[in-house]
């Protein structure tokens, strides 16, 4: 696999993304730094509603996390033009919805840690950490925060 | 607005900066590395105490969100000398005390965010996310966390 | 003390670091990008268990957070090769596992704080916030997110 490639890799592993949700209020989905991509948080679709060990399993929420992957790399198809122009996954949070009880928000968050690794192969593999949430927006049971690094916009030919 | 005039904005919106607040232990304010200013978690004023969804409403805790987004320009201001030196506001994060039933930590966060767009116009508009934190220091109804792209300090003339 | 010290320093603080735990899944335990290095959420031994505000005293957490410091430096170390490499700690976010009426998170990551002077000196204070976790992976107290600046890898010479 080359490095530009990636959009085609999406296409063989039959993932087609969902359209990037625009922002609701006085922010960006994504602030680009330097060759930082710095992301805002992206969830599940609304229809999930629920906590982690009372209305979803770990199962569940992996899924949750995977489409919360999905929309993660909408967003960043949608900022930069084409996944073509991810270096590396630097950093993920998880931000789990759960009963105080639950001692698994870290397996949750591997349906999108695997998502990464799935697209990006080793560049997809990124530092993170997970936190069980007292409340999230609307009731969803995870959102993930995320930092890319990105190549620089290629110059037009003169 | 040329990009040297955010200091006067901020006059001729009438808002006055509170004094930043020092660090109470091993800790700094704000870390600078690069271009990218690292901010310390930064709220409202102690009066504050209790949770959104039981002691406070959506619109106080906009209010309380605006207050730490004031502590936050007063240390980007103690830090740098000038918001002059401010390229953009890069991302927040907000964690938000509240009842666990409380599905608008969202909107809470407006009161930061507008706050940005307000100072800043455009090169406000911050990569955000925002979580129900199960408690905050001295019970604050909201931290936010921020990093700045700044610009280089300019070199002294010879 | 010169920059290329740190490691001395270790010793003649008697600090032994323990061996940086190995990635459990589809992530790796830090990703740097520039001169940034970004690490996973890292916590005490998984001997601890419980809850600030019930199971642990404020004094207790901090010697939790003092534990998660070294694993924070097991992990720089393993992936830098050596602490001296380090230029400073940029910034830290403690989650802390507690009781909702737990108002000192703060407090507990001081012993987070307090280890990185010990050994950075003034390199060593960072930006930081803390907030209370409704859930930690297996039920320890604190888990601490943390940015280091690094320096470059240095070239073989020739």
């Amino acid at each position: 696999m080359t490095r530009d490639s990636i959009d085609d890799r999406l296409k063989m592993l039959g993932i087609t993304l969902p359209s990037a949700a625009p922002p609701a209020a006085s922010y960006v989905n994504a602030a680009q730094t330097g060759n930082l991509l710095f992301l805002s948080g992206k969830g599940p679709a609304p229809s999930w509603h629920g906590r982690l060990g009372r209305e979803y399993t770990t199962e569940q929420g992996q899924a949750a996390a995977r489409e919360a992957g999905l929309q993660v790399l909408a967003t960043v198809t949608a900022e930069l033009g084409s996944l073509n122009r991810v270096v590396r996954v630097v950093k993920a949070q998880g931000f789990v919805l759960c009963t105080p009880d639950f001692e698994q928000p870290h397996a949750v968050l591997d349906g999108f840690s695997d998502l990464m690794v799935e697209v990006f192969g080793e560049a997809g593999r990124h530092a993170r950490s997970v936190f069980g949430a007292a409340a999230l927006r609307q009731g969803v049971p995870i959102i993930v925060d995320s930092v890319f690094e990105v190549s620089p916009l290629e110059q037009a030919p003169a």
